[in-house]
């Protein structure tokens, strides 16, 4: 039999039970992970009947869709408040982008797909993102590069960021105690380069 | 009722039967993904009972772990010789290892935990491959760098190839029609730095 919700029904405003529903969600994704995102669970911990719950999300992939877009607007946030920062290099980017990565590693997996393959192509918010991220770089770098070159240095930023985001909350990486010193030495190298980085 | 196998079974010598299940093993994962890689499925595949499998694999952690032992020994190998390249530089370690990951692309993600996340920590193979892979590295650089430059450096340049890999599998990159170009530059970049990549 499925599970009932043991509270009586709670009675939400339109937006704020789908509100609710993105919040109970992102918490059953960062505690058990992908596979235990549905509408059953999420209904359950927010104490709606799965048919009110059905109404804003009518599927798995619905809720990882609703997921991504939250977490896709969250991090363009923080990488916009990065580049803002003084120091007029990309470091601050990097940083801002590896430490929203470790603070939600299940939410920025789920954005690129992991459990739920279509969600990162069909999210306009993902699009946004990457347009986004982007333009912050292309904006540090237009002075220093032509503009032929900058897709590949866009590409090869964002690669270096989603890899040591990634190696990080994967636990690839055995840091030493000084875990945010060599994320910033990484970063470092990007701009000096391995062949330029002479002691 | 449980799929039975179409085919009367087959006989096997004990090493040759492990080989073929891993072999279809790794033919669902890539074409289906992880969530398809059971017991069931692939001893019907092979053709034989499900209970001869089991005695090679007794879990579906077991079969990933050995996906994942022999994607790192594979993986290991052609980094080796991407070493040997005469030109001396890091360039042949990335697209070595970028290629490795566009043509196993389901095989890397679970060498890195997707959908069995017990199995790069608990694979001896995968260490050896992180030990190999920094070692290739650090032959290369050391005559550049000092001992304690060594470390960022090294996960600077894994970052970059396993985000690059990831981006380019995973479909958020939309190559031109030069995508092998883009590639060898964003390594390049690895070199000289954004810094210093003026035109």
């Amino acid at each position: 039999m499925p599970a009932r919700p043991k509270k009586r029904p709670k009675s939400y405003h339109h937006g704020d039970l789908r509100n609710a529903l993105l919040k109970a969600a992102r918490e059953v994704l960062e505690e058990r992970g992908p596979s235990f995102v549905g509408l059953r669970e999420i209904s359950r911990r927010v104490g709606v009947s799965a048919p009110s719950a059905y109404h804003h999300f009518p599927s798995r992939d619905a809720i990882a869709l609703g997921l991504a877009e939250q977490g896709a607007r969250e991090m363009a946030e923080c990488l916009a408040v990065s580049s803002r920062d003084e120091r007029g290099t990309l470091a601050p980017y990097g940083e801002a982008y590896v430490a929203f990565v470790r603070a939600n590693p299940a939410l920025y997996r789920l954005m690129f797909g992991e459990g739920f393959p279509a969600v990162s192509q069909y999210s306009q918010a993902m699009r946004d993102l990457r347009k986004r991220s982007y333009d912050i770089m292309k904006s540090n770098l237009e002075k220093k590069l032509s503009d032929a070159e900058l897709p590949a240095a866009g590409l090869f930023l964002w690669a270096l960021v989603h890899g040591l985001g990634l190696l990080l909350i994967d636990g690839q990486v055995v840091p030493g105690k000084d875990r945010k010193d060599i994320v910033h030495r990484v970063l470092q190298l990007a701009g000096t380069g391995l062949g330029d980085a002479r002691a």
